[in-house]
């Protein structure tokens, strides 16, 4: 990922350099603007929470709180739309040409602040699917697809405590920041593959719980596995562009290492 | 992830120094050894290779060429040590220190090999599972695992043929392989991606077939979900380590546009 950003040039968004590496004219090609790239992405992002919800709405019968399976149905929503599209925008956020100019603390405010929804959405989404659990005496915690969904959560409430306690509370001293923004980069880009698999997995877990009579077995492919399955598709098809787009070094905010970096919230404006 | 590498600094492998970043020295504590990381991700890799084998010799009544789920059993094996083992280290063969210095050309020979043996195991287990759903009237093809899975070898088969194509065979132009390059490093890392949401999603899949009466019930937890929910997260780790070491920058071939890049196979040494 880092080649292909460096072999990528330094134009960054808006046609600017930022002047930082070295790059190929022969390579020049491939340099994409940010602006419709995101518009794209927001695109794609718009069609997944859409797909998701109309699979749950159309073939699986609705939302609801009742503990019924309509209360289930809140969970492949609120995690798509959580931890996957909401997510991609949150980590983003610095990639944002605005963002690339002026005090940084508007941008980690956002930042933060999206996380949180992201944050509150999947607990609500972890709730929807144990309410359901109990409520039909169904053990949690057993497949592979609960593994890995819950330890991506588990993770994500870490980053998020941790990135907040670091860059936003005044009391983390510069050398802990900047010894932990390796480390919060690393995960952040981790949390989203283990929110791509967790997703890929229930999706694929859900169709063979849900599609298993008469004409509508999912090893028939039905019309709803064909949706389903190509929600899949789609899912993937965001994270890998949003994973793409973190990795291009020409989209980074040229100078991430400005003293605006280190300005904590609750610090005096500088 | 490239700030993740931008941030720990410019040693490189066996701690010589690439000298083409900053480094900041609050950061430098990050600086790992490649070599002693590369065995333990070796370990790791062997781990997940005796973990499937295990899995299906020891709970899914092991291997044969018969048609029946012991042909199946070929399949995740086969998958696992290859699209995800073989091909971590595929991945990782310039990071190698003495990949540093001297002609790439055998380096280059070495990932090519080590990627048709990808190629070679995937097209086997991909027979594996043809075979046995042929034999039981099965129909291929219809899962979410499924389309991910022959996708992600789609796609590589594509890599290895433009990779042979570009830069072992003598005639494609300078400039064609330094455009192909970013784009053979982008597919290399979203392919991995991609292996491991098959790799998730196939063991949940075959958890959900495989446990289903009595006390082996998924859903109760016995030995073998343990195991294999363990084997998922294994594999995870192993493809999420290789991801990382993949974006460190001070791990990679300081001269990765050394003149010798553009040596093929079948043009005079130089």
């Amino acid at each position: 990922m880092e080649a292909l950003g460096e072999a990528e040039g330094a134009a960054g968004p808006g046609g600017r350099r930022a002047g930082l590496r070295r790059h190929h004219p022969a390579t020049v090609m491939w340099d994409l603007p940010f602006l419709p790239f995101c518009a794209l992405l927001g695109v794609l992002g718009f069609v997944c929470v859409a797909f998701v919800s109309a699979w749950c709405q159309y073939w699986r019968g609705g939302f609801a709180l009742d503990g019924s399976t309509r209360t289930f149905n809140w969970h492949p929503v609120l995690m798509v739309t959580g931890m996957v599209v909401l997510y991609g925008a949150a980590a983003l956020v610095y990639r944002l040409p605005p963002a690339w100019t002026g005090p940084k603390l508007p941008w980690k405010l956002l930042h933060g602040a999206l996380a949180l929804t992201v944050f509150i959405l999947a607990v609500l989404g972890l709730a929807a699917v144990f309410r359901f659990h109990n409520e039909h005496g169904t053990p949690n915690m057993y497949s592979l697809h609960s593994w890995l969904g819950l330890a991506t959560v588990l993770l994500f409430s870490c980053q998020w405590l941790a990135g907040f306690s670091a860059f936003l509370l005044p009391w983390a001293p510069a050398w802990l920041r900047a010894l932990y923004k390796p480390l919060h980069v690393f995960f952040g880009f981790t949390i989203l593959m283990l929110s791509l698999a967790s997703c890929l997995s229930g999706i694929n877990e859900k169709l063979f719980f849900s599609l298993k009579n008469g004409t509508t077995e999912y090893k028939l492919l039905p019309p709803e596995a064909v949706f389903a399955n190509t929600l899949g598709l789609l899912i993937l098809l965001f994270g890998v562009l949003v994973l793409g787009a973190l990795a291009r070094p020409s989209w980074k905010r040229p100078d991430a290492d400005s003293p605006d970096t280190r300005q904590p919230l609750l610090a005096a404006e500088r």
